[in-house]
């Protein structure tokens, strides 16, 4: 039996237990060049919410496919060349117990790591942080670098990465316990309260020197906020708009653009992890060798089985999650 | 006598004959390291209307001063070193017939070229397109490029220097007769009538390959409708925000920022010409050339007469003028 959640309709306004659709049906055959693999882990990301509102780097999502999104299996039996049983992989198989994919859109991972790294701080996750910062904004020692959503995913791996470079990091997150935690277990060096108003405000003061860098994972208030703050020559590393994702009218564009880019010589970029994988294997090292010396926290919440992915989902816009959000498919 | 323009007061909404104060005060004298200038032309620029809305890359007007400007004039007395009289300089001294000024606040030009050369193509305005399209923008053969504000000083250089890079040019101007010259007289490939409603539409049809590099002179609704027209890891260089200077309540910012600058990896990035001032001499000789030989049209739009400066402003905003626009105060 495969049990699938399959994309039910569009939503008007934030996402609802009615957004999916449970299925169950059975398990698909693999052709000749295909590997039918189990789910083992799904790896939960606000894109999974933008592939719903249109075209992005991909096709929209259409009402009655599976819901899509990327995660971790096992080959459960293989007719595509360099796959073999027990292999793990990754791909964008969606939310289903098994699917019977072609070999070109999986990717083999190392069974040396447990799913928990796979899934967080060597997944896209981590890579999105390690290049978003890195490569798109440039950081130099002595920076302060900005993240937004700094609590999430991206944000918790940004943070850490910018201090191993040398950086100032300040994060915005929603709710002071969030904040605090990025504080004390993560090492930034100053968070703000996104939802406690005055924000513009508050980032003055948790970046008394301005912001050279800022990751911006969310749009919204925050960037504008970040507009105003940033240094001559800053760099603002486009990676998300995740603000504007689950909602019903999206707010106006941020005012400062274009005047204080020109004036400021400012440079927004905005990047894709993709556009960056043929550096892979360079990153993953480096990613790895991070947290295998503790200089890096993998932050992974897993929710347990299948049934709770479109709860988790919501969760995650709600701010519910710390790092990463999974759900383990099958232990 | 020092015939000047004060700038009297902060404009509320559009500039108007009451931003400004005419007076009349002794020429002054120069001290040690400064040499008296008489003005011979005065560039006439949208940046003249953004310093009176507060601190951009320079201090904000205050009313009382002399309204600043760029200016070419002839040295008349000589107090630092390195300058003589008959020199020809540059310089920021603003709407007057004389001034005193430091010797390192002077760029000497050379006397060779005719003075509507020195305030056209080799002129800011000149090494602006220059740069901000060659550098900034990056064009490749082949590529689109759009210019607002296209008719202007720096958009027909813009036009003008992209055809010799091989690219397809198309431009934004204020009325069919302003686009159907930029096709016939400057070489470019379509122009389209902002004013005439529909710009996101025209422009898609007078961009059939989208856009690859959008030199934008002005915000607004070119900026909106460029976006959604731009190219995969297309480039925006941000050179002004024409179309907000002369408002009472600037417009919104654009919708499409920052979420199709991630989905489609834009690069938009703002620039000042000084920033790019140590290779000014590359510039200007390859400029030169290229007017020498015919390949670029200097146009330049003069009026005669200090005491006609405020209206040739307010001229320019209402988009009067063709090309450069420039004051001659001392033929």
């Amino acid at each position: 039996m495969n049990r699938q959640w399959l994309y039910a309709k569009q939503p008007q306004g934030k996402i609802g237990a009615d957004t999916f659709q449970w299925t169950e049906t059975a398990i698909p055959v693999p052709k000749d060049g295909e590997a039918l693999v189990r789910t083992r882990m799904l790896s939960l990301d606000p894109a999974n919410r933008a592939w719903m509102m249109g075209k992005t780097y991909r096709d929209a999502l259409q009402p009655g496919q599976v819901m899509s999104g990327f995660a971790i299996g096992e080959v459960v039996e293989s007719r595509a060349s360099g796959l073999a049983k027990g292999d793990i992989v990754e791909g964008d198989w969606g939310w289903q117990d098994y699917a019977a994919v072609s070999g070109r859109r999986l990717t083999r991972r190392t069974t040396d790591a447990p799913l928990e790294m796979l899934i967080g701080p060597l997944s896209i996750t981590g890579l999105t942080a390690y290049f978003g910062l890195l490569d798109v904004g440039r950081p130099k020692p002595g920076d302060t670098v900005l993240v937004s959503a700094a609590a999430g995913a991206v944000g918790t791996m940004v943070g850490q990465i910018g201090k191993l470079v040398g950086c100032r990091v300040v994060g915005t997150a929603g709710g002071q316990d969030k904040c605090d935690w990025l504080v004390r277990d993560l090492g930034f060096d100053a968070a703000v309260d996104y939802k406690a108003g005055g924000v513009r405000r508050a980032l003055a003061a948790a970046c008394p020197d301005g912001i050279d860098v800022y990751f911006d994972n969310t749009g919204g208030v925050v960037l504008d906020a970040a507009l105003s703050l940033m240094n001559l020559r800053g760099r603002i590393a486009c990676c998300g708009n995740v603000s504007q994702y689950d909602v019903d009218k999206p707010a106006p564009g941020p005012m400062a653009v274009p005047g204080l880019v020109v004036t400021k010589r400012l440079r927004l970029e905005g990047f894709i992890v993709m556009d960056f994988f043929d550096r892979r294997a360079e990153a993953e090292q480096r990613l790895a060798r991070w947290v295998a010396d503790g200089k890096i926290k993998a932050v992974v919440d897993v929710v347990d089985g299948l049934e709770k992915a479109p709860e988790a989902l919501i969760g995650l816009f709600g701010g519910k999650n710390r790092g990463k959000m999974a759900v383990r498919v099958w232990p």
